[in-house]
């Protein structure tokens, strides 16, 4: 422990490397724990598996997000 | 709040679009909750991800289900 | 399957009978599954283990939900 | 119930076979639970969406697994 | 990895502790895991957080189960 | 979108008051996404309900963590 499960749209390697190394860096500060002890998943969706206020994700326009 | 988080077979993008409503519209009207505050995830998996009573979801005759 | 895992706040035992009979029957009716396959799992969270938009939900005011 | 999910690398067929009678063997012996109510869900992740200490499974080397 | 997540009613600890050494053993000599690398939680729900079949735990008689 | 579920051992509210920034602030300029998109759950876990290596938190010595 920690394990850290994302659910996200989804996204490039490059994010989530960078995305990783900061999140397990904030458990290292404010925690004190290990860095070998954080595991991070990413979950990626797409819009035909989410939905929101009722819509699924592919119906919805790009600015309701 | 509230985050739905469905483990299920794969269903076609009708169906599911149906579902996500009916699930909103429940939160809405039993929990008074707002439409946007709603989200639904479908984790869609096939039979070599899924086992129940010791057996793989494609080693199990259909009538089983 | 299908198995629903709802992350939300606490809500009182009446609310979640009934939801848990609308979400139910909408797997019934949409995806003509059986009633004793559909499993409803309620994780109640607190203010003090939800955050949103970086805040905490016990620091969050009422109207911003 | 029980509902077991598993966050794991990608395994062959066969094992995850084995594994899910192995496992549901065990909540019936252990639990006296019956075979019929445990479900086992493979999530299978690969090393672009799994990292352990701040660093992406694909960038680790296979001896730090 | 693996993380094994189990939804299930309470059980005593004596249970619990069996059950993760047998879970872990089967990951052990099915996948040739490292012992350190298998994490067991248990996500403890009693029948006011769970329901089946429409009806919640509490409200289903045992021989339901 | 994002949701992040975090499982963890039991912390004081400013500990995760602080991880909830951090990991909100991460979202945000890592993926652009927007403050009030991104959610945090905190699933704390004790000892009797985690096991690892085949062991129960609580029967660990607390350097093996």
């Amino acid at each position: 422990m920690p394990i850290v499960t994302i659910q996200q749209f989804p996204r490039d390697l490059a994010q989530k490397r960078e995305l990783a190394q900061r999140i397990t860096q904030a458990f290292v500060e404010v925690y004190g724990a290990s860095e070998e002890s954080v595991q991070v998943f990413f979950n990626e969706v797409d819009g035909e598996s989410w939905a929101k206020a009722g819509t699924m994700g592919c119906d919805r326009s790009p600015a309701r997000g």
